[in-house]
């Protein structure tokens, strides 16, 4: 990539319009330019400019969009939603690696530029979803960044042989450890949380763990996370995704919990979910903590809802959070660009000269306006090559 | 309307596809039909059918939509969010007529066919706001049904002569008579609740109040409005919005609630906000109440959020009510659909020979499917005629 691109009239966070001087992948400028001398021009139209999209939690290998409708009769609990959807795998014919570029293209066209997705380890399937997430990775490595998460769905100290096929997702190259409700899934936190800290450490990789407990449970395994997350000097590389146990409505337990989590380094995850306790987004910021977000499952086996929109999960995330006010929004939109950014450890990730020219365009009046608009994105820019037009991908998916 | 208009290849609620007769504004069959005999043709093209989405509950007088982006930086409390908001319709030239209308075309666009909009009144802009929205339900009459509710937003005894300008208001022509948390904004939730089931027996009207309070709280003022339901005989003719102490988390107080709103035949209108505790949907549906919902606020000077989309709104009931099973879906949508035309006693609404042309027309491979999607509307209809297509009202606003 050595032609020199100028993106011409956009707002960077929707302030003051100017240009952006692109040479190899990365931004050489950013400022007004005069005389583009050959340089091949984009027209910004005066769109705002943001660093790509973070889809900093999905579930990749089990999405069912662009496959014909599944009804969903299932159950309302955890097991039963689990179960239901290791049985429907075969019978649907999932095939991860298919599914996971669809959702891709998505994640692309909506302006998303990095992803982290968790993918299913378990006895039954093996390591399908890993390997059909890999070459999805390896395939469209020119239009996104993708980090795999080798995740314990079904269990894992309660299913024997899954532990070990962790370990060899790892070894094959999944970037980042997994976890799930140390205390609901194996009934034993302590088994649970040595086994996941245990991979990490033999691998030299980071944690994601999935922490859907409530209240007083899901504090209990917060507080055993924070602890082996300074005995094992982590801090900055552990991220604990949902954290219902967050929203539970206990102002002093919380405050404690929030600075404790700021002081080890643990990131945190939230989808903003509508119908579940949460983060409070505001107050968890202000404690210092870093805070990205995600779609979660996309049209699965477990809910039919999202569309890999980041913008929409700003919304999300505003309306969950009660944030009218702009600068609230803005904040929330940091959330699903830098903090997922910061939390996924991606170097040269911005707007600033030298970093890596992940970016989206999107139409607006001001930023809070393209947010609660859900506004077009003309464009999605993946290492200074055009990746998306106007909400499409410019790749094919089968 | 004597033309005959077939709409061709329909499928009602996402069944079996079929053809449904129009004569006259109305319904006349839903059945195949092999002669057209003459009649104009429109071509479903396989959409889902269903009768056109009713808003329950909005602000038609204030929103800000297609103005120029108004910045929030308002505080947080409810005080706070109605001074600026009373302050701020001068400074703005928020004109109720002009915004108004600019709100209908977007819900005719989206596919509502009826809509129930709240409108100030207050001792500082009088009956402007009333009179503003009344000259558009008089302009728009053949795109929109609209019922006004007579509404003391910055309260009724605690400024001396909004009571009578809300008897003004009724005597004019609105339909409905509002109120507002009678503890919290007035004081005197006896006072507020005589003047309002006092105006609604002088003027023969039915009731819509909000009710924001919370806990023991908003559960007294239901207890209170309950007892004066009955009192006045007024069954069937009471409607609750937002009623958040529903999401108070007592199972049995909750429930014993709930079985009294049923038989004292009140209505509950949620939008299912991600914010705040509200009504369980399907514990409220299942006790035997009629639940309608709405968009609320549509990019005001409250909040920036909403599109008066009635089809997100399901998205957001079932997503607020961790709603994924298609059946599930389907009661959401039964809620912005009949369920807001049995609360606004809405006749001759539905699907059935005799009914009322009030249609729209989604895309779609199945109902959960389409709510999911947010799918296009191709077409929206009221009283037989054509009144929107592909999301775009065929009517100018200024």
């Amino acid at each position: 990539m050595s032609e020199t691109i100028i993106l011409k009239n956009v707002r960077p966070w929707g302030e003051t319009a100017t240009d952006v001087t692109i040479e190899a992948g990365r931004i050489r400028s950013v400022s007004a330019v005069a005389q583009p001398n050959g340089a091949k021009i984009i027209d910004g139209e005066g769109a705002i400019l943001l660093p790509g999209f973070v889809e900093a939690h999905t579930h990749l290998d089990k999405t069912l969009y662009g496959m014909p409708w599944n009804p969903n009769a299932v159950g309302s609990t955890l097991v039963e939603k689990i179960t239901n959807e290791r049985n429907s795998k075969a019978r649907l014919g999932l095939d991860p690696a298919r599914q996971s570029a669809r959702q891709v293209a998505l994640s692309v066209a909506n302006g998303s530029t990095h992803i982290r997705s968790h993918v299913d380890i378990d006895t039954e399937h093996g390591l399908k979803g890993v390997e059909g997430v890999m070459a999805t990775r390896e395939k469209y490595a020119d239009v996104i960044d993708l980090e795999i998460v080798a995740f314990p769905q079904s269990g894992m100290l309660i299913r024997q042989g899954t532990r070990e096929l962790m370990d060899e997702a790892l070894s094959l190259g999944a970037e980042v450890v997994g976890g799930l409700d140390p205390c609901s899934m194996d009934l034993d936190p302590k088994g649970h949380l040595n086994v996941i800290f245990g991979l990490a450490e033999k691998h030299g990789k980071p944690i994601d763990i999935h922490l859907h407990e409530l209240g007083e449970l899901g504090a209990f395994s917060m507080r055993l996370i924070i602890d082996r997350t300074r005995a094992h000097a982590m801090a900055g590389k552990v991220t604990v995704s949902h954290a219902f146990c967050l929203g539970h409505n206990d102002y002093l337990a919380i405050g404690r919990l929030l600075d404790d989590l700021a002081e080890a380094g643990i990131h945190i995850m939230t989808t903003g979910p509508a119908g579940y306790p949460c983060p409070p987004l505001i107050r968890t910021l202000d404690a210092g903590i870093t805070v990205c977000s995600g779609s979660d499952g996309i049209r699965d086996c477990w809910s039919p809802y999202g569309n890999a929109d980041m913008l929409e999960r700003a919304i999300f995330l505003g309306m969950r959070n009660d944030l009218d006010r702009d600068a609230d929004i803005r904040r929330a939109v940091e959330v699903v660009t830098v903090g997922g950014a910061k939390a996924m450890n991606v170097e040269r990730y911005g707007l600033a000269a030298g970093d890596t020219a992940d970016l989206v365009l999107i139409d607006g009046e001001t930023l809070a306006e393209a947010v609660v608009s859900r506004r077009l994105r003309p464009l999605t820019m993946k290492r200074g090559k055009v990746v998306a037009r106007n909400g499409a991908a410019l790749f094919e998916v089968d």
